[in-house]
C-alpha cells in the first residue's frame, strides 16, 4: 500500500478543505456573513455569528468502499466451508486514486456543502458482520476494513480520523479484540473502536456489556485511553430492520445495562458513546431516571459521566429534545453520513442526515454549540488532538 | 364467582367515582375552577377551562393481582414438568371484596387523584410470560388472567374495561389465540387484546408481525373488531431489561416491521397500538420517514392510518416532542399505572407516571386535547362505547 502526502501534492480530494482552513482562521465566516442579505441597519436584533470554528462529526461509516474491498469479502464468505480458500487480508490491492475517489463525491463533498471539518471514520457498521464465520474470519476482516480506514485517513488526514472495528465473535471472548484495537491505536493512529453489543446479530446471545465477559476489552480501552461507540451491526434476525429497529434496540438496550450495572464502578476512566441520538433513551429520559430511581440505582447524572450520545436524530424536534434533556457535556455532534437515511426531507428541502442544520437551529448558546462541535470530542477522544495537529488542524 | 353490581350496592371503591361523574355533569370542573386562586379581573387573558370530559386510561395492567391468583401461577409453573399436577383454571378462588381491595388503594386511588375515568385494563404485562411451558401452560393462565380482568371489570365497570392476554407460545400459531380471543370479546366483553410480538422472551425467534404466520389472529380481531397494543412481556434474555429496554425494543421493532410489509393493505381496518409512546419512533420521526422513502415505502401518513401511540412517556419534553410529530389522531392517552415506574420525579414533585400532567400542559388545542382523552379510544375501540353505556357512562 502507499501512502502520499495529499496535503503537500495538492490532491483534488483535498482542495475543498482548502475553504475550511479559511473558516478557520477566521476569514471564510467573516466572508460569508459579508455576502449574505443582511438585516437592515437600522434593526437592532443582530444575527448570531455564524460558528467558525471546528466541526467534527463523531460518526461516519466508509458506506463507500471500492469494488475490489467488497469483492475481498464476498470471497471470503463463500469460502468459509473452505479456509483454504479464503483470501488472505494482504491480498486486497487498491490504488490511492481509488481510494480518494471512494469518499471524494461523497462524504467529501457533503462535509464541503454543510460546513463539517472532518469525519471520526470506522468501517460500515452493517458490513461489520460479526455473526458470519469465525474469530478467524472476522479477524481477516476487521484487518481488511481498518486498513482501508487508515488508508483513508492517511491520503485524507484533514477530512477523516480513523475508528476501528473489532474482530468480534459471538461466543468468543472480546480478549481476542484487544490485538487488533491496540494495532489501531499505536500503529494505525486510531483513536477509538466500534463495539457490537450483540455480535450474534439480532439474537442477543452473548452477555451483557457490563458482564466480565467484556472486561479484557474494556480494560485495553482504558489502558489506551479511547472511548468506543456501542454499534451493533447487520441483523440476521428477520424481526429486526437493522437501521431503524436494531440499531435503535442496540442503543436503548446498552443503556440500559449501564444503568442497571456498576461498569463504571470497575472503570472509572471508560467512555462509551451510544450513537443514533441514544435510541430511545432522550424520549424516554423522565422513564430512565425514574427507572434508575426504582431500582435504586445512582441518578443519570452518575452514569452520564461515562455515557454520552451523538446527534444522528433526523428532524429538528429530535434534536431539541436531546439537547433539552441531555446535559450538553455529554453530547457529541454526528450525522452518520453516508449511512442510514440518504434522501431529501420533503418537509425541509434538505438531506434528513444533514444534522448541522438542526443543531444550528437549536436553542442553545454558541459555548454550547461549540462544544458539541469540537470541544466534547476532544475531551473524549483525547488522542484527536494529536492527529488533528499533525494533520495542520487546528482547533 | 359471584358478581354483584357496586354501584346499586354503594360500594366503597366505586364512591370515588362519584367526584367524577359530577366532573362528567361539568359540574365538578365548576366547582374546581371556582375554588381555585384565578388571575385579577383586569388581567385579559383567561384561563384556559379545564377539561371536564371522560378520560379514558388507555394502558393499565392489573398489577396488583391479588396473592392467590400469583400463588396459583407459581403452582402451575412448579407443576410443567409435572402437568397432571398443574391447577384447573376453576380452581383459583378470589373473594369479591378481595377483588375490589386490589385496586380501590391504587389504581381507583391515582384515577381520582388525577382526574382520570377509567383504564381499559388488562393483565400484567410481565406477568403473561408466554415462553413459560407449553401452549397449553399459556392457555390455562391465559383464562385465569383474563376471568380476574372480568371480575375487576364486572366490579368496578366505571373505572375497568377488560382488554385481554392472548394464550400466545413461541412457535405455535397464533391462530391457537382466536378462541380466547373470541371469549374475552363475546362472553366478557372485552374491547382489545395485548398481541405479544416476541413471544419467545426476548430471543425473537418467531416472524414478524407481518408474516402471514399472524394473519389467523389479525382475521380474527377484524371480525371482532377489536384493535390490539403491541406489547412485549417478560424478558427471559438477559441482556434485555424488561420496562427500559425489553419494552422499548420490542415497540420499535414493531414499528419497523410495519413500516417495510403490506399488512395492512391486506388488512386495511386492522389497528395496532404501540405503547411507551411508540418506542423509540417519534423521537426518531425524521429517521423513519426517511427510512421510508428510501425503501420505497409509502410515506408514513399512510401507515398511519392503522397505527397509533400512547402516551406513556414519563417527562414534559417526551410528551411535547409525541405531541408535536405525531398527529393527535394517532394518540391516546395512557398513563401505564400502576406500572413501569413507580417513583416520584425529585425534579417536578409529581408522579412519573401522572401523564395527565404532561398532556395538560403541553401547547395543544382543547379540541385535540379531547381527542387524546377520549375521543380517538371510542373510535379506536368501537366496542368501548357500549361498554361505557352499559356502567352509565356517558362522554
Amino acid at each position: 500500500m502507499t501512502i502520499t502526502d495529499p496535503i503537500a501534492a495538492g490532491c483534488e480530494c483535498c482542495r475543498p478543505r482548502r475553504g475550511f482552513l479559511r473558516a478557520l482562521a477566521g476569514l471564510g465566516a467573516a466572508a460569508t456573513l459579508a455576502s449574505r442579505p443582511g438585516p437592515a441597519m437600522a434593526q437592532a436584533v443582530p444575527e448570531r455569528p455564524r460558528y467558525s470554528g471546528l466541526v467534527i462529526d463523531c460518526h461516519g461509516h466508509y458506506t463507500t468502499e471500492p469494488p475490489a474491498m467488497l469483492a475481498w469479502r464476498k470471497r471470503q464468505i463463500d469460502a468459509i466451508n473452505d479456509p483454504a480458500q479464503s483470501p488472505s487480508p494482504s491480498s486486497l490491492k487498491v490504488g490511492d486514486d481509488e481510494v480518494r475517489a471512494s469518499v471524494a463525491d461523497r462524504q467529501i463533498k457533503l462535509q464541503t456543502e454543510r460546513g463539517i471539518s472532518l469525519a471520526l471514520f470506522s468501517p460500515r457498521a452493517g458490513g461489520m458482520g460479526h455473526h458470519i464465520g469465525n474469530a478467524r474470519t472476522s479477524l481477516d476482516w476487521s484487518i481488511v476494513s481498518n486498513d482501508m480506514i487508515h488508508r483513508v485517513a492517511t491520503l485524507m488526514p484533514r477530512n477523516f480520523v480513523g475508528v476501528c472495528q473489532l474482530p468480534q465473535t459471538p461466543g468468543v471472548s472480546p480478549k481476542n479484540c484487544t490485538a487488533e484495537l491496540e494495532r489501531c491505536v499505536t500503529e494505525l493512529g486510531f483513536v477509538g473502536c466500534n463495539v457490537n453489543p450483540d455480535p450474534s446479530g439480532g439474537f442477543w446471545t452473548d452477555p451483557p456489556l457490563s458482564d466480565r465477559f467484556w472486561y479484557p476489552l474494556w480494560e485495553k480501552m482504558v489502558e489506551l485511553d479511547v472511548p468506543g461507540m456501542i454499534h451493533v451491526s447487520a441483523s440476521a434476525n428477520r424481526n429486526f430492520q437493522a437501521t431503524g429497529a436494531h440499531y435503535m434496540n442496540g442503543d436503548t438496550t446498552a443503556f440500559m445495562q449501564f444503568v442497571t450495572s456498576d461498569l463504571f464502578k470497575d472503570f472509572p476512566t471508560l467512555r462509551l458513546i451510544i450513537p443514533h441520538g441514544g435510541g430511545a433513551v432522550p424520549y424516554h429520559w423522565g422513564r430512565y431516571r425514574g427507572l434508575a430511581q426504582d431500582l435504586k440505582r445512582p441518578p443519570l447524572s452518575e452514569l452520564m459521566r461515562n455515557v454520552f450520545f451523538d446527534t444522528c436524530v433526523y428532524h429538528q424536534a429530535g434534536i431539541d429534545l436531546l439537547l433539552k434533556v441531555v446535559p450538553t457535556d455529554n453530547v457529541l455532534f454526528a450525522s452518520e453520513m453516508v449511512g442510514a437515511v440518504n434522501g431529501i426531507d420533503p418537509e425541509t428541502g434538505h438531506a434528513y442526515d444533514d444534522t448541522k442544520r438542526y443543531v444550528e437551529a437549536a436553542a442553545i448558546s454558541d459555548a454550547d454549540r461549540a462544544k458539541l462541535y469540537a470541544g466534547n470530542a476532544t475531551r473524549i477522544y483525547p488522542r484527536l488532538a494529536a492527529r488533528l495537529a499533525s494533520a495542520g488542524v487546528t482547533p
